[in-house]
């Protein structure tokens, strides 16, 4: 049976057509960092999830997904963070559109930070508050929230693939913790 | 009597002392405009004060203020708001220190398009989404809020002292509204 | 005869794949507003092409374009500013990917202020100053440049298609002319 | 003798007036990191400052400096840049005001990364690519050029004072190299 992706405006791409576009075109992607605030909007503790790869190896990941044909970014942002962390997150996506910066994910390893063997996929990444209950949701395990002095350390990093590492760090450095 | 202006960190300046300090340093300033945000954390309405200015006449403003000695920024946003909209206006003040643009107020007009008459007052500006109850505290006399497209109205822009007008439409540009 | 367009990694999509493609993904763009600068880096004047539109009209226009499989965002700038600016243009591309803002560009009309009837382009947007010589090339037929005061006059953003006059004007609020 | 320093404007303070306004006022300031480029726009290296503090220890320093009374933030940074780099640096100031961050140098130590035990400063921090020949001037004794991995190492990083290797690792997230 083939798969069928369907896309928020109607259009929809079978999975042999998205692997064929994967091979020609670059695939909008958005990362979204999830954090606790404190009352002054400081960045308390940082939200990794616990997946199982294709590879079946147990990997820290952020919250990321395809913005489909026809989706708003903030629409895909809302729909990959209620994907993952579950309907009651209440996430306070930002007011404005432009991103913290933007991570370029290529097939060959070592042109950026960024590597995803399945396609040239290029992200805008943000830092969204959640301010309710999360829960792992899909092909989520579990969700630990860290504080900024543990996810910096190398053994949590480690853990992150793809280079998202880099771009946790580049999140933290734009919060200023 | 001697009006004495209490800084966080215990410091503080006579208003003869504030008075001069104003003949010969920038003065650090915060500008919020306060936004009503959808589910979707789109822009849906702007909040602007009716005051009562110094020379008597009622004009529309931002959210403004000093940043006090040993303050940190998003403390002094967060005073301002309160001072403004009250107790209960639940702002979101973000995560990131980034402003979306600086504001310098000279006491020279043409400079730039802002002017204080009283101080060069270099302003870090941001969008502040609030979820709560608003109502006007001490020298605001009214909240209004304006849709993107009232607010953007020359009687409306025409209300604003100071040059706000265009920092209002740069924050407008800012969110995408 | 089947028109090929070459990516820089070595994909290359057939006219009708890239029309197929363009009903089911939003496709990457890139929009740049090439500006003059005095010697602090403040905003002299803006660079507006014009082009011979796909149904004879004559239009203003951004320097704007795809993102190709494996192209980094900041080649895709530089090659979309040759080809429009010519080869002695001397761009300078900001050192950081932050794009000043998003505009997604949508098939259906009133979605965003942006509008693209061949597809859903989502744009990375950066003001690059260009110190150089510029000439038009391929198919823009001139570029004027503009003050900030004369690019906002209702006639010149009217000449500008697909919502790019509100871009135009989110760039100018952003450089804060 | 009383030293005086002349502000743009006209304003001046005197030494003590200074010293006192530093015990009563956030000191606004302007950080540069100042970077070189390739054609595309990359950072490839990075520039420290050598310099004898007033203690005597010799540290490394960003370009960093006092915003004066009446003075515009894009002439304070090239003002700063021109009395540490020298008059052929040719910097390019972004032509945007929004700062990557705004770093707050607390006197007292541990409120944020940031220390300066005279005074309660706020700075502006910014990215300045400079294309031309730089020369360390006045109390600047050498100005070495790292490349991204290079600054990153811990020897380096200790070398800076005032909390300053946080925001040279925020501006190089920024840059995302």
């Amino acid at each position: 049976m083939t798969e069928l992706t369907t896309a928020a405006g109607g259009g929809w791409l079978a999975r042999e057509e998205m692997d064929a576009a994967r091979e020609r075109l670059p695939i909008l992607y958005v990362d979204v960092v999830p954090v606790r605030v404190d009352e002054q909007g400081t960045v308390t503790s940082i939200g990794l999830l616990l997946r199982a790869g294709e590879d079946g190896q147990i990997k820290r990941a952020l919250v990321s997904g395809r913005v489909l044909y026809h989706e708003r970014v903030r629409a895909a942002l809302l729909r990959h963070l209620e994907k993952d962390l579950g309907p009651l997150a209440l996430p306070r996506v930002p007011p404005a559109p432009q991103p913290f910066t933007v991570a370029e994910y290529f097939p060959t390893p070592g042109v950026t930070p960024f590597h995803d063997p399945r396609q040239h996929a290029v992200s805008l990444a943000y830092v969204v508050p959640v301010e309710g209950d999360c829960s792992p949701q899909q092909d989520a395990l579990e969700l630990t929230w860290f504080s900024p002095d543990e996810v910096r350390e190398a053994t949590v990093l480690a853990e992150l693939a793809n280079g998202q590492s880099a771009l946790l760090l580049q999140a933290l450095a734009h919060v200023g913790v």
